[in-house]
């Protein structure tokens, strides 16, 4: 592209390097805040410096966190002696907004996955290993994507755990609420017969 | 969204007020500057921050400027006798592009339109009739969009010419290079057909 500003240039340069976002489109997005009023761009770019600033990972359970523990952790209504292993916060929102789990997470920040370079010593596996050793915990739940990836990154975390004593669960992998059956792959259609749960069971949730 | 920090929080409503840009793709956005170094964030806010401020529009043309008068309108090498009507400094780009004018342009900052509520008063219009009666403009070429809303602010400008000397034409509709003349609309392939142009003519492009 021609452009007729140096400024423009770099301002446009800079946003198209975020992931998903080509040079056209940050053209529109830059144009855009030039049609708005100035204090849209100073608060955008002020909460941008602040949150890379700023924002802190929990210490204890790598979620984001505006202090060194985050409100779960130090969350005094939370069950303690359960464990909920997620790849990104992302995940932890995802099961924070079904409000069905009242136990602690474990951010491991990715998932095993060779193929983009990613190993065990690049995740949060060690600090989950001593949590489950040093407090606790009852239960493990592994809450990742049911992928080649996720399965194997479950398997390294179950086989690292050795002989602590705890129990080991996965989330139930089945047919979607509101799905048509006949729609669904062999495999979760598969899955949903063999793990099948009691009928009173699911009269529950 | 149920956001563990307020920090996060507040950066991925700042995100998401850019358009095309909602919550989900704000938060994917955000992860991803906090897993980049802290220097990419710190860059791109100020960029944003110093286009906002030091960008500037040209006093002759309204394209986008680091100075009061633009490249194209500072340059000696332009053709001031031609004047292109464009709607905003993207077509200024796509037609530079192309490399076959070398007149000047006039931005007029968008269509009248009167479902979004634009009309003549919101367009650099009074500034363009001015160009062409004070500067020695011998032609006038109409480069908007063929839609209803290009067409009625082309009309509009021409009524506003009044009886200032000056020629008008308007950017050739027809056939998209490449394209298949079966797949063609109507209304095109009509206008195609109707502005034909002298074989010779077309070999010279």
């Amino acid at each position: 592209m021609n452009f007729s500003s140096k400024i423009l240039e770099q301002a446009v340069d800079h946003v198209s390097q975020l992931p998903g976002i080509g040079k056209r489109t940050a053209l529109r997005l830059v144009l855009h805040l030039m049609r708005q009023p100035a204090n849209q761009t100073a608060e955008l770019a002020g909460s941008l410096s602040k949150m890379r600033h700023d924002l802190k990972f929990c210490t204890t359970c790598h979620n984001v966190s505006d202090n060194d523990l985050c409100e779960i952790c130090a969350s005094p209504k939370r069950d303690r002696t359960v464990l909920c292993v997620v790849e990104d916060i992302r995940d932890v929102m995802a099961i924070e907004n079904t409000s069905q789990y009242r136990g602690l997470y474990h951010v491991l920040g990715g998932k095993i996955s060779p193929m983009d370079g990613v190993g065990p010593q690049d995740l949060n596996v060690v600090s989950l290993v001593n949590r489950v050793k040093n407090e606790a915990v009852v239960e493990l739940i592994f809450a990742l994507s049911p992928t080649i990836e996720g399965d194997t990154t479950n398997f390294y975390i179950f086989k690292q755990l050795g002989d602590i004593p705890v129990n080991t669960s996965t989330i139930a992998r089945g047919i979607a609420v509101g799905d048509e059956l006949e729609f669904a792959d062999e495999v979760t259609l598969g899955r949903s017969i063999l793990h099948r749960v009691p009928y009173e069971t699911s009269l529950k949730s």
